[in-house]
């Protein structure tokens, strides 16, 4: 399922590998569309005050993250590949435009692939160096995309209907 | 022409234009094939001494460039955009398959139109800052890419036969 361009270092590289019991195009969904993704893509009680999706490569990618104490964190990125209902690819080392970043960090990967149970999903996060990998552990790569999967499940679930409409 | 996610900015970037009169479809074969790049691609004397291709979103554009003295410097970086006979992006801010490069500088833009005289050749430099693109003017950025196209048409004139068969 790999896009042949991707190739995963562990050393440089962290994976968050589950199988969830939603169906595949709601995932795709949520993940799309701004007024759907800003439920569920950051662990609450953050909240995403803004989100902008130009679905294409060299289009926007843009969410602000709130914390709980009212501070605003904005994030500015770009996809670099889209293919529905497989794979999405996106950095935050590239403007929308392809314009270098002022604060390249990583790229990121999400594959969705049919399975009994509903989806295979798998999230890919691509660091320049080991460092970079190591700063993206400490601040909670397992624990907090994890806990995301967790909360878009329960978004999915409890708003299927309206979503896949 | 220009593809709709990219946007000029005259205070970051460098546009070179030029109308060439050799075919568009040499252009970009001498663009895209590492043994007919190597010919052109860096002002003489110095020299290209290898080059890889791996033409698709996220594949490996490398060159190594010599100095006159003997000093290589290698570049590497991929592409972005692949749209035969039309446009080619590419970026050194990520390596093959994505990953975050640790000297990102810039984007290329080339982009190919069919005119009277043969070709109209459009190369965009797209940086993060002011300080890269002065950076990157003081490099020699109008006469380096110029000379460039001058040995390219050169090239292409000279073998037209074969790189067209």
């Amino acid at each position: 399922m790999t896009s042949p361009v991707i190739k995963v270092d562990p050393k440089l590289d962290l994976v968050l590998e589950r199988e969830v019991d939603v169906p595949l195009e709601l995932v795709w969904r949520v993940w799309t569309t701004p007024e759907r993704l800003r439920h569920w893509f950051v662990p609450k009680p953050w909240t995403i005050t803004a989100c902008e999706i130009d679905l294409r490569p060299g289009g926007t990618f843009a969410t602000t993250m709130r914390s709980p104490e009212g501070q605003e964190f904005p994030n500015l990125g770009t996809y670099l590949e889209v293919t529905p209902l497989e794979r999405l690819i996106f950095t935050d080392t590239l403007l929308p435009g392809y314009r270098p970043s002022a604060n390249p960090f990583f790229t990121a990967v999400l594959e969705l692939e049919k399975s009994a149970a509903g989806t295979k999903y798998r999230a890919i996060a691509i660091h320049g160096n080991e460092e970079a990998r190591k700063s993206h552990e400490e601040m909670g790569f397992h624990d907090g995309w994890g806990t995301v999967v967790n909360q878009m499940v329960d978004y999915i679930k409890a708003n299927s209907a309206s979503i896949g409409g």
